[in-house]
């Protein structure tokens, strides 16, 4: 098959097209064509740095493909069925012809969007699902702080928080991105450049601060960000990003930091089912309406590295969709 | 009433004997004739640093005693009453001959041990009960890291989780701490001195990490009980230590870390009713000779900053003391 091959980190010249040998399905993996995938932070980071994976790499974490083969412990799947996935971050990915994919994480595409738009989905779904659900456990009524909605799992965890009922704040900067924001249903849309976020925060919630805050920034975000967190508060990071000094402010809050990482279980083969549980639910929201992913640009595979600068400039509004086969 | 009272901080010189105005119970509260308090570490910390409250401030967080009277709307409790509770961190505590105590948090005392014995009960059973079962939810069968076993909430915590079903492993460094623990019922006890706790506890847990630890040490203790986590795993702390740079660690672990602060209940008047259900079965458990508290040395209120100077050694087992009447 021919594949988007990186043999050592660097620009994005160091992905090349390349002929590899077809990916042998395992006992759990359906083997997908693949018809699109997408650009994830995730990409760039390997592309950049690879401290636990050996060379050759094949990128691109999202799938929407149909199915060609079957592992034989593999139930509920069919050759011929739409499928599509967040794949394991430590097998190669999709930015290829062909790959293979745990079945047991996988669900079947949305009906009502194409498998451009449908590879948009899944590992921003699934993160903003379990930052949302699994780590905040956000409530009816809450309000909760989620930072960089205009983003590819910002602009998925605004739209999931609203179903549920949450009052959402939301930080953007740029014109386009605020108005972004207020178009996927945002309550408040902080200018971050503009404003003191954490400020602003408190003032939108009579002094008390938000019980839920998701960071999909980084950096200093998530340290910041204590300072308009309520009592008993709960804060998200899918980033890693250290809370730096402010164990004390911490306590004080009685606050919980998760660290949320949807590569764990496909990696660590625990709870697969668990995204594949998301992945149906969203198929079923989007095709009913509920959920709509933003593609803000399609490119062909051979493409993919000007995905990565784009991805880099930070003014994606959404997601950007490679196209493998049309 | 006679009270301890500091009106500056500083050495255990800043605690004197002096005559204070009796408190006067709010609606809530029950004024009750202290009979035993204890020492605990916010009590040392107090005297030497406040920034949050202002003097003349008298410390002592724990309280077993009778009551003397009853705020307006006070149920479930009559004059004569023998009770027991941990106390609001910001109003005065009970090195005092009377203390008001917010009833929604207390609880009738256990009936099998005496005052001295009870008043080492209460904010060390709130907090590791919190931390076994609110934050870090353990569950029967799950191996637990509780760093300071030999402590005044470690060595509630180890019996605690033992009773729970736990496999608890603990630290200690002294011959004689390391046999309490042991006496507690801990699986295994690493002495931190001279072993690195964090490889003893993947060996002991083949190579897996413990799902959930509880850092009752501080300082560097949770940062480096990052190394020794399983994947998904909970990090309690109640002392508000900081997790350094471990925020990558965190993030390919899927953790999540607690900051546990006992005071929050009755200092932001949120759920106090949680201090007086865990206070009511620890009594249960105590009369049933299930929990043990244990009173390493009891002291007349006149010398409770020699308990402030024991409780600075690090050297106690368990818990001081504080005798008010006898």
């Amino acid at each position: 098959m021919r594949a988007i091959v990186q043999r050592e980190t660097g620009s994005p010249d160091v992905l090349r097209l390349e002929e590899l040998p077809d990916p042998q399905p395992g006992e759990h993996d359906l083997l997908v064509r693949v018809h699109a995938t997408s650009v994830n932070p995730v990409d760039v980071k390997g592309r950049k740095n690879q401290g636990l994976r050996q060379f050759p790499i094949v990128l691109g974490f999202d799938v929407s493909g149909v199915v060609v083969g079957l592992g034989a412990k593999v139930a509920g799947f069919r050759v011929g069925d739409e499928v599509y996935a967040a794949l394991n971050l430590f097998r190669h990915g999709a930015n290829a012809e062909l790959v293979a994919v745990d079945s047991r994480s996988a669900a079947h595409k949305p009906r009502s969007v194409d498998h451009a738009t449908a590879a948009v989905v899944p590992l921003v779904t699934v993160t903003a699902w379990a930052a949302l659900h699994d780590r905040a456990r956000v409530q009816p009524g809450q309000a909760v702080l989620i930072h960089a909605g205009a983003g590819g799992v910002g602009h998925i965890g605004v739209q999931l928080a609203k179903l549920f009922g949450c009052r959402v704040i939301t930080t953007a900067s740029r014109d386009e991105s605020i108005e972004f924001c207020r178009a996927l249903g945002a309550d408040q849309v902080i200018n971050y450049r503009t404003e003191d976020f954490a400020k602003r925060v408190l003032e939108l919630t009579n002094g008390e601060g938000v019980p839920a805050i998701l960071d999909f920034v980084g950096g200093e975000t998530l340290a910041k960000s204590v300072d308009c967190l309520a009592t008993g508060g709960q804060l998200v990071t899918i980033l890693g990003a250290d809370t730096g000094g402010a164990g004390q402010k911490l306590l004080f809050k009685g606050a919980t930091v998760h660290y949320e990482f949807m590569g764990i279980p496909t990696w660590r083969n625990v709870r697969q089912e668990f995204h594949a549980g998301i992945l149906r639910n969203a198929a079923d929201l989007i095709d009913r309406g509920l959920l709509r992913p933003h593609v803000f640009r399609k490119l062909p595979l051979a493409q993919v590295g000007e995905g990565h600068l784009l991805q880099e400039t930070g003014h994606v509004t959404g997601k950007i969709s490679i196209v493998v086969r049309e």
